[in-house]
């Protein structure tokens, strides 16, 4: 069903960080542009500082837009002087929320609003915990209209602590009014694979194990730890990428057809699916740390010399996994997670290799190994996909060629919302099919946290290649 | 099996006439440009007429040649002076048939050739019973190598009569001396419809009544009739395109996978399933005739305007005809078979409609009809296919858009070869895969000829159109 918007009042906790300058708050800006915020809607940013006004906020927000985004004109000023505002508090004081919450109600009475109340935790993990304590115990987890609560990963660093985020925040909120925010299932191209699949018979029809060889979903990075550091090195990439990102494109390549376009009805499947990966066996997960080499032609440190990583670090800076979902359409068929940073390119992609014909017509002819037909989704950069077919090379011989088919978004459409606008508006109209329920963190978690508790071998590899010898 | 090929003389009856000029000279120079031309190859140049000597002939090929082709260099003039031979003869004298074969051992012994002979008909129709007879009766259908005979089309213009035609020819040469020409088949594209069908999981996998809806096979031309009234008024669309071009195109379409790709395998495959189409009932075929119209702007006459066609012609210059065949693969998919002259554009495509996926789940959102996948391949002019899928419309709702991957064979591989040339290379190599069986010939007509024996209501439409009323 479509969703309706009504107007809200959308509260950022940490609104003068990171995450909230590059991200949120453009991506904010980019709805009103889009004609997609209702009207009335206002934002409330919190922080910790408390060193604002409304008027420093609004100059400090409009600064941060305007540097991320492509706004900047005097809409955009007069946008935050009449939408912005601003609130310090000490998100450990009972009384502050108190404060927080006589502010809501009077930004509400005075912009007419009906009670509608985003809260956005765009603040470090171990703040989540006691935010979401707090908003539910000074009873801000009810209001005159509905009440949503936004979460960024990581939603817990392994199965204990993701049980015990989920059961705090259910405590508080329902399920329903919980969104949490996993940035790749807000691109176009991870959407569009649930209208590829479930809008086109030409290649549903042939989307199971007997007709396909393997998967491979890919995420590689040319960027190093950066600044980083500090929670990389707790982290390693099978938590940073692997647990959310990749498990999350595996979930949508590999469900079921849901019985409708809902958010229950996909995440349902995509549950399905993630409980029917087997465990994971240790010679199915190949590990390794980028040493020094070249990106792009410019030299790179090695990882255990990036500035606050350990000398000795054992983090893991590429995973390869090999899964089998054990479902009556996957049986035998191997799916590879493969993340790394400092790789050889950035690029972000599906790979399905279909099965090769079962037997050759052309044998007799020299040149004619039949290659594979192979679907390539790209995700970034360059979103599109692409089709691989083998064609008869012109002349007298039966002799095969692999040529590629292309389909274009840019070419198509020009340039695509960005995956937060996409997010925040979804979150806006109540439409939860883009958000990581509780029971796919859960059974992420469960399947990799048994791997997270083994010791790996970690495997150097050179910045700029692509990785230790792959396992496929 | 890759053939291979031996010097030989290249007989050709008609070689001062239009086919010889436009088609068969020129493709042969193209082959001996190519380097597939067997070095020592020459070509006796037969007509009726009988007013030339080898020089004359030689200027009168290599003006031919010049105009329709590339070449026209000196390299041109020499390759003739050396290589082209002239004999006039009565084919109906068995003396000059005597002759004939004086002439040619006589020229094998000159240039040392191993007697390998390929007899061209390039000669009307009515010439074909005559000159097959009397190339028996005078021994040529043997030497000392192998002996080919090749003819045009039509091979007969009812079952009778091409039963007649393939008793005669049989009479007097075996099935894999008799290299009947349909020069689609030559067409890369018509030959990569195998290489595709084959070896392409991706499209073989959905290829039967599970997952087609519909094959469109359609054959346009905005040519009238030309000069060619005198054959055209007898003819009509359906023995000119259906019976031969449309029906090999649906041959290839339908036919299951053969043992192997050799002449034998593909032929056979052809004529099974030429025999399971089921009678064309009387309501299955729509016969249409031109009026005068508009052809990319200008005016043209009405088909009974044109000169040499009787002002109440009842010859139909449209056909659309729906096939079934009853098949395990098949059944229940109709096969439309469509051509006419004087259409709105000139396009020659195998057109397959998928299957709409059995359940949107898409439903609930207004803009999203599932419109089917549907591959194109165009065999002229642009050779080439290209598959439409469904992709989701950037933006909040979820709305698919039908968007078309394309493949180009210029841009892959640039010029392609011309079909005679790929056809009379076979004939060198005695390849018969691209060549029509008698089998084959017996069973299009069989199928066709109680069509042609009932009265049709011939619907007139307007030059420039698509036809009368599609009936699909």
């Amino acid at each position: 069903m479509p969703h309706k918007s009504e107007p809200a009042i959308i509260a950022i906790f940490g609104a003068t960080g990171d995450l909230a300058h590059r991200m949120v708050l453009p991506a904010l800006y980019e709805i009103e542009q889009a004609g997609e915020l209702p009207k009335g809607t206002i934002i409330l940013g919190i922080d910790r500082i408390g060193g604002m006004n409304d008027e420093s906020f609004r100059t400090n927000a409009h600064d941060a837009i305007q540097a991320h985004s492509d706004g900047g004109d005097t809409k955009l000023a007069n946008w935050c002087a009449k939408h912005l505002f601003y609130q310090g508090m000490d998100t450990s004081s009972a009384s502050d929320f108190e404060a927080l919450r006589k502010r809501l109600e009077e930004l509400e009475r005075a912009q007419k609003l009906p009670g509608n109340r985003l809260f956005y935790l765009a603040v470090p993990p171990v703040a989540f915990g006691p935010t979401i304590e707090a908003l539910g115990t000074s009873g801000l987890n009810k209001s005159t209209g509905w009440t949503r609560l936004v979460i960024e990963k990581p939603f817990g660093h392994d199965l204990a602590s993701s049980m015990e985020l989920n059961a705090l925040a259910q405590k508080h909120f329902r399920e329903d009014q919980i969104y949490r925010i996993d940035h790749f299932l807000g691109k176009e191209t991870v959407q569009n694979l649930l209208a590829f699949r479930f809008g086109n018979t030409l290649f549903e029809s042939v989307w199971n194990r007997d007709k396909i060889e393997k998967v491979e979903i890919v995420v590689a990075e040319q960027l190093g730890v950066e600044d980083r550091a500090g929670y990389y090195e707790k982290a390693g990439a099978l938590r940073d990428m692997v647990q959310n990102h990749l498990t999350q494109l595996l979930a949508l390549t590999a469900m079921e057809v849901p019985s409708a376009f809902h958010a229950d009805d996909i995440r349902y499947e995509k549950v399905k699916v993630l409980r029917s990966i087997a465990p994971i066996k240790e010679h199915d997960v190949l590990m390794g740390q980028y040493m020094r080499g070249e990106i792009d032609g410019e030299g790179v440190v090695a990882y255990q010399q990036e500035r606050g990583v350990a000398p000795d670090s054992k983090t893991e800076t590429f995973v390869e996994l090999k899964l089998s979902v054990e479902s009556w359409r996957w049986h035998g068929v191997p799916f590879y997670l493969r993340t790394g940073k400092r790789l050889k390119e950035r690029v972000s992609e599906i790979i399905v290799t279909f099965k090769c014909p079962p037997v050759s017509i052309f044998k007799p002819y020299k040149e004619c190994e039949l290659a594979p037909n192979v679907l390539i989704i790209q995700l970034q950069p360059n979103e599109g996909f692409r089709v691989s077919l083998q064609v008869k090379k012109p002349g007298a011989q039966i002799s095969l060629q692999t040529e590629w088919m292309h389909f274009s978004y840019a070419d198509a459409f020009g340039s695509l919302p960005d995956a937060y606008h996409t997010l925040l508006r979804d979150v806006l109209q109540g439409d939860q099919t883009l958000f990581v329920s509780a029971d796919e963190t859960l059974a992420s978690w469960r399947l990799y946290t048994p791997v997270l508790e083994r010791q790996h071998r970690i495997h150097p590899y050179a910045a700029g290649s692509w990785g230790p010898g792959a396992s496929s």
